[in-house]
């Protein structure tokens, strides 16, 4: 099976909407068929903006939660083919990156997007944090630590897979020649490809403009009360030239009818864009019949929202068995490392166990 | 007690000549009579030149025994008050690294001498290394990691002190604010100040100019064979303007005076001084007396590298309990740290042992 890396930095306040299940954890899911999922909840990367540390443990808790259980909710307890761990709890990643700073060049680094779009906000250099700038190197360590096949990201990330790509080369390059790569025929890293899923490149918001984003209250929550979500659903954009009911209506651009391609039953749905488009059916009533799918979908997993938050233990086992099966693969990969680079020599004892 | 973090990093050969004994070896001898000394061979340090397995690994070999061999000389197997280990073997040094990065400014670490004196040399940009660039943090997590209070350095090196100085201010700053401070009243990191020893600033090589340097041939060894040692000594920078034996001589700039003061007897040494001023004594004496000086300072040293040598074993063990002692405190800071920053929260299990 090939191996996928992905994370979730909970830079925001943790709790996942339905453009994080639509753009993330669905496609994990449908990944997790036939590939070896590592899932980390990426704590190390939040520290770049999160320096408070009541902010960090509760955004940290409540993403766990979340994504735990839309998870679980789909998969149940035993996560097949999922390794769901939180990063810290993994330091090697830590010790791969200071490593990998080493064949990493400075100008790589510079031209890294994230870095120059808060270069071209920050009038200081002072304002921005080594944290930062050191973030796609970081973030090769996170992938490449598991040798991953592939990684699933948004098109705006690509480049950090490419960053990624490029370190594992020149590490392979530097360290992989002479006698010892002729005789094994192997190098240390694998490197990684970028996964970008077709269907759910861009999940728009409720106003039908941005990217759904609770900043810019545009979301549809999965785990709020009924009425919250309701209150979401009912103000969802649809068709501004629509004014009465029995008016012919557009599809296209039309959130609800967008929502309801991936949470609707398919035969339903196409039924209720004819009778729109006739002037058949109210907004209410589609909107009704989004909220209603909304709610049947994620049934299993708001089951398993109450059963894993009145439960601290099992969340923390569950983290725990992670981050033991994400620790074992990490020590043989630097283990490899630290063999490569020369850092073993006839007085060394050091192993991680 | 208080305790002070010092390192040789492995770059070089890894062979010490009296230079390195003088400015450094000396000095953490002096300083372990009252003080908590925690010495690594900063190996990690030297993967930002040093990209060669093979040439890692012998030097940081040859640079363990060589460095060992001049305290059991001097201090015994015991090593009182010393913490002797490799930086590689204790890997939260890298772990911090990573955390630091966080509070660290972009700026800061631009006006480091390191990078800036590199950047003059290169060209362009990829032929900087991010390990490079993130040298001064790494410095910084080696120094603040065993909560040290002094750090003995050369002049040159005085800047990373205060790096280290500033990084502690602002994690202190911005994570020992609240409640958790007014409580405790601690903070988590000691401010370390530069000890910079007076006497032994800089000790030129035998050509009298330039600051003594393997790759500017102008060393004395310490664990060559006598006949090099001999012929080092023999080539050392006296009075040029002394032609004949009874000629009156110079003391100042004269270096075989200069590193007599250190290892010749003191009444002997201001005899000759006598004798050299007025013409009594001739070179070649002064200089036989320097060398059978040196053969007996380091006489001890000597045995104890031929007993090292044969037995690394015993050296492994010395590292292995330094490398213990030495995670120990590293441990306790990063649980302090981890603690400090928020990434323990309700799920939390990890912890290093």
């Amino acid at each position: 099976m090939k191996r996928f890396l992905s994370g979730i930095t909970p830079s925001g306040d943790g709790t996942l909407h339905i453009g994080n299940y639509l753009g993330a954890v669905k496609q994990f899911i449908k990944l997790s068929v036939n590939h070896d999922c590592y899932l980390m909840v990426a704590d190390l990367h939040a520290l770049t903006t999160i320096q408070n540390k009541e902010q960090l443990q509760k955004n940290t808790e409540t993403l766990i939660l979340n994504e735990l259980t839309l998870l679980v909710g789909e998969l149940g307890l035993s996560l097949p083919n999922i390794t769901f761990f939180r990063q810290s709890d993994v330091p090697l990643h830590a010790e791969l990156q200071t490593i990998l700073n080493n064949v990493t060049p400075l100008g790589l680094i510079k031209r890294a997007h994230a870095y120059k779009d808060k270069l071209a906000k920050e009038t200081a250099l002072d304002d921005i944090n080594m944290g930062l700038f050191n973030y796609p190197v970081l973030m090769a360590a996170d992938i490449l630590i598991y040798k991953s096949d592939l990684v699933p990201v948004g098109r705006d990330q690509k480049q950090h897979i490419e960053i990624a790509r490029d370190i594992a080369e020149r590490f392979n390059k530097i360290y992989g020649s002479g006698k010892r790569k002729a005789a094994s025929g192997k190098t240390v890293f694998t490197l990684p490809e970028p996964y970008i899923p077709e269907d759910v490149a861009v999940v728009l918001g409720t106003d039908g403009k941005r990217k759904m984003s609770k900043s810019l209250g545009n979301i549809i929550s999965i785990f709020e009360d009924e009425e919250i979500i309701k209150k979401q659903v009912m103000g969802t954009f649809t068709d501004p030239t629509r004014i009465h009911a029995d008016d012919p209506g557009h599809i296209e651009g039309n959130m609800v009818f967008t929502y309801l391609d991936f949470f609707g039953v398919k035969g339903k749905v196409e039924e209720l864009k004819g009778f729109y488009r006739r002037g058949q059916v109210s907004d209410m009533e589609v909107k009704n019949y989004l909220f209603e799918s909304l709610l049947k979908y994620f049934t299993k997993a708001r089951e398993s929202y109450k059963e894993l938050n009145s439960n601290p233990a099992l969340v923390q086992k569950i983290l725990q068995e992670g981050a033991e099966k994400a620790r074992s693969f990490a020590e043989k990969t630097l283990t490899e490392v630290r063999e490569a680079i020369g850092l073993t020599n006839k007085y060394s004892f050091f192993s991680y166990n």
